[in-house]
């Protein structure tokens, strides 16, 4: 398929090394940033432009591959009526697309992009689309480039967007909270790395809610005080320990 | 070394069998329920007892692999003042078992332990002792089942399981929260499972404070709007949701 990226940020940069391996052939990279756009167009072998009158008019698939936050107003300036344009915003309704497009929908990757990663990731794609022909194309590429292909609507992403936010920014977050109080403690953060690959690692085989352990499940209220303790010169880590350690006992 | 394992569950079981992988001698397993006593040692290939009278006197090592809160009774009963025990917990300092042995310290595992896992994770281990020989036994018996050894007193250890409870315990049930709120809107939560593995695995080469993304990162406060209105019917998500985002927003 010949596809034009708008977009050089993660989600393009991802998309459009997974498509360019996939065998499809990027015609160009659309970046407002003349040289983000020329890099990326670099890596995937093609040309660039930052000139919205200069798009390659040619492809099969224009992919707007922008923040939640800018696909409407990138897509104002798109201007190409006839042709079938896909956004990737989890919290975007595709129905922002409509009339500016002859065919429309979206392709949602279900996963944390980052564009110098050194590898491509297993990536879970969410397709809508305007028409079932448009559908139907757009399940085939979703399927050159991923094994897990979901069609859902508006609803069902933006549900699914808060599942992946809990799961990935709320992790994450806890995370790098607990890097920083290891730094602060003159501990090594590193050491819970085995840890933290297991809790990820064993959701293949176990339900989450079957390998719950800590304190707080075992109702040791000792642990609970000490650690809170340890966490007054923490306030944001605190306030987080105490409502995620109620949950748990709430859930049990 | 020979080794006298007292204790059933998770601990007990998965230090079990690395030790008896690395070649030490498990001369017995005490457990009070002597099924599961017997259970466990037959797993060894070895003999249980649940009397205290019966416990083989003629270990290098004995080691309490009870929970936290259990450590300081079963100890009383054990009656070994002239031999060398450790125990395995997180939150119990070392001087618990003062007086009631020889020799003594703490041989703690910085993982989650489950007893029906089909692999052995690794498992960097905590240690600490009551004098430098004991020390030094424990280096070279930790090392023998693990790459990561850290000598650390009890507030360091403290500390450690602080980290660990919110890496782990606080993760966990945030997957359990987001498959209960999978299974109620429909959606398939094993769809998050690529997420979830990159955003641990992403720890090896990122420090999570630099791959933070999502909705509270970029100020998106619609979608922050918008995905509250989606947890009104989950109380405990809603709550969470909120904190964290703050949270995220406050470590920018």
């Amino acid at each position: 398929m010949n596809i034009v990226i708008i977009g050089t940020g993660n989600t393009a940069t991802v998309l459009g090394k997974k498509l360019k391996k996939a065998g499809h052939h990027i015609l160009q990279v659309f970046g407002r940033n003349s040289k983000e756009a020329s890099a990326l167009a670099y890596e995937l072998g093609t040309g660039s432009t930052n000139y919205w009158n200069v798009v390659n008019r040619n492809a099969d698939l224009y992919i707007l591959a922008v923040s939640d936050i800018a696909v409407e107003e990138v897509f104002q300036e798109l201007q190409l009526p006839d042709k079938t344009i896909v956004h990737t915003a989890a919290s975007v309704s595709k129905e922002v697309l409509k009339g500016g497009a002859e065919h429309y929908g979206v392709l949602y990757p279900l996963q944390s992009l980052k564009k110098d990663s050194d590898y491509l990731p297993e990536i879970p794609v969410i397709i809508d689309a305007s028409d079932k022909q448009t559908l139907a194309m757009l399940d085939v590429l979703a399927h050159s480039i991923s094994d897990r292909v979901i069609e859902a609507g508006d609803e069902t992403r933006v549900k699914l967007h808060l599942a992946a936010v809990m799961v990935n920014n709320f992790t994450n977050h806890l995370y790098a909270l607990v890097e920083k109080y290891c730094k602060d403690e003159g501990l090594d953060f590193y050491l819970l790395l085995p840890l933290i690959k297991e809790t990820a690692a064993r959701l293949d085989t176990v339900s989450p809610a079957k390998s719950q352990t800590g304190p707080a499940l075992r109702g040791d209220e000792a642990t609970i005080e000490k650690h809170l303790l340890l966490l007054k010169k923490y306030p944001q880590l605190e306030k987080i320990y105490a409502l995620l350690s109620e949950s748990i006992q709430q859930s049990k």
